[in-house]
């Protein structure tokens, strides 16, 4: 009796914040149905329910079981957007579709990429990192050689610093999570660390600065401080378990957790110990912070606290009121995520999301928060705090502190600006379909 | 002054176990400078290395970014080995390539694949899972449904019952990781706690059992505990982040995380809460342990504490003397790694590896042991041990405790028996050459 009237009560009684939101306490099952409220999409069959009628599938014999599995051909959507499908001279973007997916992992053929200079296809029989500059003795390294190193795994995201540039617009751009925010994937990457190559090769102690290089036409090369090679940095050879894709950086890549993605040398060859930043073009221009009033950041590595509500979202529409779980990812360049606050009514009140553990450092965290829609008007926010005590800003204080576009933005494949990290707010209206708002 | 001196000791002082093993603090860094003992493989390119040479693909733009990538060219051996390529109509059986993977994630391309009835093609609009038998009201879902609810994320290993069969042989298969461990795969699970669902449905109190039955042609069904389906039992719908491929249930499987593969159903279309086993072909004749004398147990269904490695071993010869990594995976389906132990004299001795964290709850686990090879013969041995106190046995206690093939194995796709869970061994050659050994 007691579990019966728990559950019949659940959506008025385990309320945590406006427009029904309901207590983290719901999942642990037994206190909410959401199949009760589910209407046509979860209907009950009866107490009959045998013999089961056979679909075509279990008639016949299936296919082949090939030496590579893809995904089903239902799932033939789910895919990356493509800025340049045809190759042509310029860069090439390639979005993560996050509000397709679930979990934490980015699988790797929809990891986002992007390539200034196209997709090299590289022989990592040829391929050699050199570790060079302040050093006592110069050292090259093989794919086959690194992985005789003792090697590292963790889980980390990669973020362009020009994710959801759109939402600089002062108008909010309709778009997908993908369009906005597909620029960042997360995904399991193992590697030697830099601080062990750099003993190797016996840094000199009073080197600040790294300058690395990809072996790609790009050419693309940065400056990174010492400290963040021996903090975290790894020259990373595996993905997911497999060696890295090749839109990822095949057959190695620096990888510097939480720095902003072009750091993360793909192809990188050369790693040259320097005593000041090496001011190359991708630092001083191309992925810059401009700031209100037309100045810039000299440099702006960390991707600072953010999440987005990957469902419900923009393209994904509510058929009807009932229960739903609020779905999102969290992350921070600075840490792990502490919290993920999450609001139904545009920020009026905020109710704490239930995180999916174990929760890493810098890198994805997936939070989850019931919902009853009652078929009213509703704005859904999510709202990230890390353990260095970063709250994700609100968009106001955002603006007031990066600025805005100065220029219309017409399309969501516009970068006025980089490092975006406020709040995503989706607008659900009476009939449950979905617009990006600014609250 | 210290530093020269420590990397000159390093491999003499450090030396944790018989035949080379190097202690774990020389992951640490700047203990160990392997590429000062890999020969050719890791040369060094004089002080002055600018400029670069450039390789072909420095010198052109690349290729096209596509939808969804794939590995490199040069990755194409990295693939599952097939026992049925051509789609007879027997059982086949897709293993996974664990000696040329890294890290504790399989890509959801290399994930193994039994399939007894083919690979369905499954329409998920079309899909539907019915909850029935002992409830108060019989539920029907489908994958949209199944998404509203709040889902949780794992990483959980699936592990055949029959994976490393061949080592029930009497002599040693000569055969790599993938053909004698290749019927096991890690993932990151997301889905619906079957408890909730349960609760949904309101299960009777007096029921013990619940027996699963998958949609394909094969119609697989198994008993599982209720009290499993409280434990940690899901209703999976993403795997590593994307819906299940359709070798591993698409659009959705029971996940019974640390039970034998063939229980964690693929195609779910019906769960029906009985009171006492089926009985089911699949439990009672086909994944059956035998043990010695003839007698079969009832049930088995936990996947014991285990461990191999993936490098050194089989296949992936040594090419010189000097230092190594010895790397593998341990994962125990009754929780989580407490420690792996590895020895390269054959179990003479032991040190202890390090692990990879964070350590998940029947998960794999990633351990590396630093090695210093000086061109003797050695044998390779892991000995993992979890945290609810098992140790993974030795062969000797092992064929002891559950006997050995009866018949000569003449090949690694042969099944004698079940539940092999004890130490492979390595044995390396005075060349560098590998061969698979008993100890």
């Amino acid at each position: 009796m007691t579990k019966r009237r728990r559950r019949r009560g659940a959506a008025s009684l385990d309320l945590v914040a406006g427009n029904g939101l309901i207590t983290r306490r719901a999942l642990l099952g037994g206190g909410v149905t959401f199949v009760g409220a589910l209407g046509t999409a979860g209907t009950t069959t009866g107490a009959g329910a045998e013999p089961l009628a056979d679909a075509p599938w279990s008639l016949a014999v299936g296919g082949i079981t090939p030496p590579v599995q893809t995904a089903s051909p239902f799932e033939k959507d789910v895919t990356r957007t493509l800025s340049n499908p045809r190759g042509e001279f310029r860069t090439s973007h390639a979005r993560t579709p996050h509000q397709l997916l679930g979990g934490t992992v980015t699988p790797n053929g929809l990891h986002f990429s992007i390539n200034h200079g196209g997709v090299p296809d590289i022989d990592p029989a040829e391929h050699k990192l050199v570790l060079h500059g302040m050093v006592r003795r110069p050292l090259e390294f093989t794919l086959e050689s690194l992985s005789r190193h003792p090697l590292v795994t963790r889980m980390a995201f990669i973020e362009c610093a020009g994710n959801s540039a759109p939402m600089f617009a002062k108008e909010p751009v309709q778009a997908t999570v993908q369009m906005l925010h597909g620029l960042i994937s997360n995904a399991e990457w193992t590697g030697v660390p830099l601080s062990a190559l750099l003993d190797e090769a016996g840094i000199d102690p009073t080197a600040k600065w790294l300058v690395a290089e990809g072996a790609d036409a790009q050419f693309l090369d940065r400056s990174v401080p010492v400290k963040k090679a021996y903090d975290d940095a790894l020259i990373a050879v595996y993905q997911n378990g497999e060696h890295l894709m090749p839109g990822n950086g095949y057959p190695m890549r620096l990888l510097l957790p939480g720095y902003q993605g072009n750091m993360n040398v793909k192809y990188v060859r050369r790693i040259k110990v320097i005593n000041q930043p090496a001011y190359s073009y991708f630092e001083t221009k191309n992925y810059s912070q401009i700031l209100p009033g037309g100045k810039t950041w000299r440099f702006h590595f960390v991707m600072e606290v953010k999440s987005f509500i990957t469902y419900p979202s923009f393209g994904l529409n509510l058929k009807a009121p009932g229960l739903y779980a609020i779905s999102g990812v969290a992350y921070s360049g600075t840490g792990r995520i502490a919290k993920v606050m999450v609001s139904a009514d545009g920020g009026n009140s905020w109710g704490e999301a239930a995180l999916q553990g174990p929760i890493h450092d810098k890198a994805f965290t997936r939070f989850v928060m019931p919902w009853r829609w009652d078929g009213q008007p509703a704005i859904l926010q999510s709202r990230a705090y890390d353990d260095g005590g970063n709250a994700q800003p609100l968009r106001a204080e955002f603006v007031a502190m990066r600025g805005e576009a100065t220029r219309p933005v017409t399309t969501p494949l516009a970068f006025p600006n980089q490092h975006y990290n406020s709040i995503t707010s989706w607008a659900v209206d009476s009939k449950g379909d979905i617009k990006h708002v600014y609250v």
